[in-house]
């Protein structure tokens, strides 16, 4: 049987990815990060999304990433509204995470002898996050098979990356195709207590996009 | 001013790490992980050796490592007694620790704008742990360049390791050079609860060894 470690924030594009390799008859173990995130919500996301999927376990990792701080989705840099596409680095960026979150991973994987990493990375974010890239990717990759026991012994990871090249609005389509019910996840970057989305931001913007170009009406939660 | 975040264990090798960088003028950030190691001493003397370093700040991290599982250093797996030198993987390595580590160090050199990171992986490991062999290093290295805001932008990352074609004597040596005081660290991969050396694994050999070669008394706390 395929399987695969599968990165899960309790947002859209990790859900897909979840999705995806489901269907493909993938048997998942999920990772999820305390980190220290302003929105709690999507760890309760992240839990529903889990059982959704039927996942053979769903670990949640404590790890304090705002101790290092450096961002305005672990800091109290406020998050702002959404202005268009853009090629900058955004201040939602979070240092090192992808690099840090794949090193968990494959940690985690390593102990499974589990060969596949699974990260919701897409064409999307990787004008503005640089450890979205392929070229990121591809680096993480080579670094695993140097990095690890299972590694060297034979064993040769490969992080599976099913949205890189999908806009948001291919990936929702593929979750649907899948059957998946987006109304589990959590998309917006400064959500209100109880999980309602502000509307605002980056990713409420293209999240409502995405679903405003299939004619389609978002299911998300607003509590 | 040239500056560094250091890994710093608790244990000798980081700290001469630490030592011969505070020689060369290097301002030190010093991060210690608060992994589950079974042995809580390690925390205690990477304060200790912070403080007789001079650190401009020493942060530790919060990090569960043994919610992953795998080693004899976090996990119920007993740590075998020295049997020599070996190049298998012994049952004390963690899995992508160094991986993890690095990551970590890389988003607070990051938030700092510090561009090198050190670490004091060594020759005498290098045959058993994979993750501290000088071609993990450099695929680290590309990977931190590719992974982040400031190496997209400009800064090049590197990964320091003073030590990484020393013997454990040679260590030694150019810590004491440095005028480093080696009661300050602990070595044993299973100390009593106050901290006594068990004198039996791998790593407290090895370290005797290294004392016994140079003539010199090992002065390691018994508690």
């Amino acid at each position: 049987m395929k399987r695969a470690v599968l990165l899960l924030s309790g947002g859209l594009d990790s859900a897909t990815v979840g999705a995806i390799l489901k269907s493909e008859g993938y048997e998942l173990f999920a990772l999820s990060f305390d980190y220290g995130q302003r929105h709690r919500i999507e760890l309760q996301r992240a839990r529903e999304v889990a059982a959704a999927l039927g996942v053979a376990e769903h670990k949640v990792l404590s790890l304090d990433l705002r101790a290092i701080g450096g961002s305005a989705l672990t800091d109290d840099i406020a998050v702002p509204d959404y202005a268009g596409a853009t090629t900058e680095i955004p201040v939602t960026y979070v240092p090192a995470r992808n690099t840090v979150f794949l090193s968990l991973a494959l940690g985690w994987a390593e102990v499974l002898h589990v060969p596949n990493i699974a990260i919701g990375v897409t064409a999307v974010d990787y004008s503005g996050y640089p450890d979205c890239r392929p070229e990121f990717i591809s680096a993480f990759e080579s670094l695993a098979n140097l990095a690890t026991k299972d590694g060297v012994e034979g064993t040769k990871f490969k992080v599976l990356t099913p949205l890189i090249s999908m806009s948001k609005t291919e990936i929702v389509r593929a979750g649907l195709a899948c059957g998946f019910d987006y109304g589990l996840t959590t998309s917006c970057y400064n959500p209100s207590e109880n999980g309602a989305q502000c509307g605002r931001c980056d990713s409420c913007k293209i999240r409502e996009n995405a679903f405003a170009e299939l004619g389609l009406p978002d299911p998300v939660r607003q509590s």
